[in-house]
């Protein structure tokens, strides 16, 4: 059973916004000035998975740059989509391509903007779900982070009953996936023991396939079409994705389906989905200051700042996040900056 | 009995750093985008004084930008110091080079980096110190501002029996200087019916000598070998420079001298000595926001916001200034901005 990987890079980049930006998501940055996360990403999963079998799906403006950020992966291997439509579509798509060569192998779905901390662990847990599927082929897999505060931002993972267990490694059924929590909610998610949704997926490319056919008929057709059309493949790649709905994996299929199953996993996982998850995972100094280039701190506690060249001066500011991109310049709290999304959209209708 | 004004502009730029720098100190910057705060102090006394008799001391690093700034002046009236040594040898060294053509004129010394809204009311007032002048020509006169609150940026005078009036003005003899005061001393002082020190004086040269003579004998003899010697001004002037004390003109003489007179003014001043000083100045809108340029404000209050070309965005920020400056970006809580000069001391001290 061959095993394939699927690293989503697609994303928009508005969660680390001004650094990250449509041309430059944030899979695209370098969080340590080395390589950027989509490299990482190809790189932390190699060793157990050939290039060859890599796939990447992105988009079409930033396709260049990916293709030369992972050189290694065959060129027939990086999808492009025309227009993102959250991860169905992207995840669909992927299979079906997969399915081509192999019906019956292992796929597992990354996306390309997380932080893993421990990668041995964490390809370790990629070989237990391998060795599960192999067993319960009939399964949907998804890796539940362990929690360790209780997170507004992520989905949650009811889990029920063991499957199977291999080594430290236990696959779980999962009794339910709940929706980003409030603060008190979380808290008591954490008491009763639910993970977090990290939004890491492991599957055989069948089950998936049979899967996106029940939940998702309209996408597993359209993408049947277009996929094996003979004629003008971008055209009607366009077409079906400019009129497909965009839906995620999680709500299309996951809380759907019911052979569905979890690793609980530890492995400093971080999805800097913010700048306030960027200052949770990068070292902070004394004071609680996680900075990055060239700034300078005076009586100033607990502040996120990130320059790129320009030097920053913080003088008597605590808990707060600055980051100077290219073109704009972020100031908020510690706390807010997840909701830069929802700014930024009011900024682009209204032309501020 | 003419009147002759020398305008200081010699400034090193720091309290509106990071916006102004040693190349572009405060007096060459623009608040409205229209012309430098230097160009304005020169037009609003130039209804009443010649560019022939008017003359700015400046310093060698930006002689060549304020000779552009004011094309009026004749070139033997830019007086470029080799070393900034605080006001008194700035002022001894222009009375000097004056004297010579005119040693019984008047002079008024005027800060090149102040706001005057009411500009005809600030002429009034000079025009009332020269009709001073002559009736009291032993007098050192200075302008002191009717506070509006209990500004503890700024020195005070105690002023005490009126000496002589003239339509809507008066002169009264100064009873003390203070330094600048706590608030609750600044409060005091408000409730006493003191004023603002501006640091704007007038007085006629001959006297302005000769107090130079008796309490700053060591500047005075300096400056009158310099300026009689017959060969290498410039390198006399810098040995000079070099080895003087600095040593501003309160100090030195205001608070030593005799005949010192106050005129009690109120014409919208403000020195734009801090961050803080521009945000009072500067129109707010209805959340109390100052911003300049490409500013954008979401659930925030209070702040003092300056761009110069990036795009700030505010989300949920309160009472905080950010300046995004050339190569460098301060962030600081309203009321620290008048530190900012400790802190640059503090950052080239360390090289930080």
């Amino acid at each position: 059973m061959a095993l394939h990987v699927v690293i989503m890079a697609g994303g928009k980049g508005e969660r680390l916004w001004p650094l990250s930006r449509e041309k430059r998501p944030k899979q695209l940055i370098s969080l340590d000035g080395k390589s950027t996360m989509l490299r990482k990403t190809f790189e932390r999963i190699s060793p157990i998975v050939s290039p060859s079998q890599t796939y990447i799906v992105t988009n079409r403006e930033i396709l260049d740059t990916v293709i030369k950020e992972v050189p290694e992966v065959p060129r027939k291997n990086i999808l492009a989509e025309p227009v993102a439509k959250n991860t169905a579509p992207c995840i669909g798509y992927a299979a079906m391509v997969i399915s081509k060569d192999d019906p019956r192998g292992v796929m597992v779905v990354l996306p390309s903007d997380h932080v893993i901390a421990d990668e041995q662990r964490f390809r370790d847990a990629i070989s237990f779900g391998v060795s599960a599927l192999d067993k319960y082929p009939e399964l949907l897999i998804t890796l539940g982070m362990i929690p360790n505060y209780p997170e507004t931002g992520y989905g949650y993972i009811a889990l029920t009953k063991r499957i199977y267990k291999k080594d430290s490694f236990v696959l779980h059924r999962v009794e339910a996936f709940h929706e980003k929590p409030d603060r008190r909610l979380a808290a008591s998610y954490i008491r009763k023991g639910y993970l977090w949704n990290s939004g890491m997926f492991m599957w055989r490319v069948d089950t998936i396939l049979t899967a996106f056919e029940k939940h998702l008929p309209k996408i597993y057709k359209g993408l049947k079409e277009v996929l094996s059309s003979k004629k003008a493949g971008e055209d009607n790649l366009t077409k079906f994705y400019e009129g497909v709905d965009a839906i995620s994996i999680d709500y299309g299929i996951m809380e759907k389906a019911k052979e569905v199953a979890v690793i609980p996993v530890e492995f400093g996982w971080n999805d800097v989905g913010s700048w306030d998850a960027l200052g949770r995972l990068l070292p902070a100094d004394g004071k609680g200051n996680t900075v990055h280039g060239d700034v300078v701190l005076d009586d100033a506690w607990n502040n996120v700042a990130w320059s790129t060249g320009k030097k920053i001066v913080l003088m008597g500011v605590n808990n707060t996040v600055i980051v100077d991109g290219e073109d704009a310049i972020l100031v908020c709290p510690r706390g807010r900056s997840q909701d830069i999304n929802k700014l930024l959209k009011k900024i682009k209708q209204s032309d501020l």
